[in-house]
């Protein structure tokens, strides 16, 4: 097996989907991931927006395995793998290998708070150590707000210069684009930076950057990546605005159950609202009055009907 | 088996030892535990003193058998059980319940930020109706300066009027007795009340409270039992200032690592200084910096060395 090609482009942070127990319900898993393949958007499961952090690592495990035996191509899978126990992080991050993952996208350890570049360095060192593997791509996860542990310009240089086939990119979903701006400008051998929101996509591919991971691909993918493909064109401001206030719609409200109050409405699956606490659902209320917003500006989800009947 | 009896006194949050390998060691965890019992402080296995977040729930698992295994009596055990996810908490409570573990310490879910009460209630008690267990006598964890996720007034009333006999009390570690001493004021019926550091073991005894559970009962317990059981003398507050002074000089170092530094020390086993990361060890000079302060304190572990041995 070669080793996999490092990312660019547009991934989803893909939306978990719940069954009437709260378990994870594979199938819809499955159809939604369908459709974001379909607009040449790339899968980053068990991401803040996936509520991967409320699935344990056996869940992720047999989600993964679930979604490669449907015929999902690992290869254009970032399945986001860091938890705060380093043996959790080596088992999904070792199956996500076995898999044939293109990359993982690894949190660092999140229940210390604090803690030094050293610990940090130690902690992705020995994750890397226990896979043991030449094929692992690794791509940092900086989320300062929710982690509030930050992944600093420090660390990303001891690690790519320790591991530079591994440690080959980053999410920075700080929302501050001058931290985005240092990562890029410091010059990291072919490190794949991408931008957490689409809000700074422009301003990530002027400079270089790679890409973005961003919550609202789930329900956008198409108009995203076209900004991506285009963003040397005369349009590609004007495109920036359309996506930015796509996006305010879905994050004037608690952005996760809203994302799935989305998903629910569009496929006409209302099974698609559930959440696992401490998520709440959006209220009915809130709800209308997004859609309403939503249909204000035109905005459609074509062909999720479809892809999820299909499963 | 009849219902467990509530907790009140002192509980040490089991400091969890390394092999070289860094997986935990429960030879070593044995030996401590029955050092501790010895003392009449009983055990909080998992908690945040004890790493319990760098285990996964297969290994907190595995540590809670192999202690019961080897003869430590589950009734002194309140293991911590409180993961980002719903399906790991609930997995490592049942098994505490399985047991026959005295209570579990459960911290909420802790990696999304700015949680509701709505949130947080339906995942406790999703918890619960997983356990689905009248055995399971369950102490909510507040340290909002590490899990940024705080257990409100109003979340504890909701929970223990929800299930009387099954939230049952609580641990604040936040270090703001104005906080312990609402939570004491509120009358919430038999429900115990552990501060999470001894400094204030002798203001939650005047109010009521039921004990403490703290980092520094893993070097100290017999100390900090000797006043849980006489707070009412007259040499109390004298006590209470000996004890302030000797966890004055652990808390001046980075607390986790500086502990197991110390029971190292005593123990005279080096290997008890190990740490996982995101945690690091502490230094050589800071280990012999501290040692000098402990022993001009007269400071001692009476009894670590022959336990230790033993196992």
């Amino acid at each position: 097996m070669a080793r996999p090609a490092r990312f660019s482009g547009l991934l989803s942070p893909v939306l978990t989907p719940y069954g009437e127990d709260l378990n994870p319900d594979a199938g819809r898993l499955v159809a939604h991931s369908r459709w974001l393949l379909a607009q040449n958007c790339d899968l980053a499961p068990f991401g803040t927006t996936s509520e991967g952090n409320s699935l344990s690592a056996g869940e992720k495990i047999e989600l993964m395995e679930k979604l490669v035996a449907a015929g999902i191509d690992p290869a254009r899978m970032m399945p986001g793998t860091g938890c705060c126990a380093i043996s959790d992080t080596a088992a999904i991050t070792r199956k996500a290998v076995e898999l044939g993952c293109g990359g993982v996208l690894m949190l660092p350890p999140f229940y210390y708070k604090g803690v030094s570049d050293d610990g940090l360095f130690a902690a992705y060192a020995e994750v890397i150590q226990r896979v043991g593997s030449d094929d692992l791509r690794l791509y940092l996860y900086h989320i300062p707000q929710m982690s509030q542990t930050p992944i600093s310009l420090g660390l990303i240089e001891r690690l790519t210069k320790a591991y530079p086939e591994t440690v080959v990119g980053i999410k920075d979903s700080s929302g501050d684009w001058a931290n985005t701006k240092a990562m890029l400008d410091a010059g990291f051998d072919d490190f794949r930076v991408f931008v957490g929101s689409e809000n700074f996509l422009l301003a990530n591919m002027r400079h270089g950057g790679a890409g973005c991971i961003s919550a609202t691909a789930n329900v956008n993918p198409a108009a995203i990546r076209r900004l991506y493909e285009t963003w040397q064109e005369n349009d590609a401001e004007d495109q920036q605005k359309a996506l930015d206030e796509l996006r305010a719609v879905f994050t004037g409200y608690a952005a996760i159950p809203a994302l799935k109050a989305g998903v629910a409405h569009y496929s006409g699956d209302a099974g698609w609202t559930k959440v696992r606490p401490p998520l709440v659902a959006t209220s009915a209320e809130d709800t209308n009055e997004m859609i309403g917003k939503l249909d204000a500006l035109g905005f459609d989800m074509p062909g999720l009907r479809e892809a999820q009947a299909a499963e």
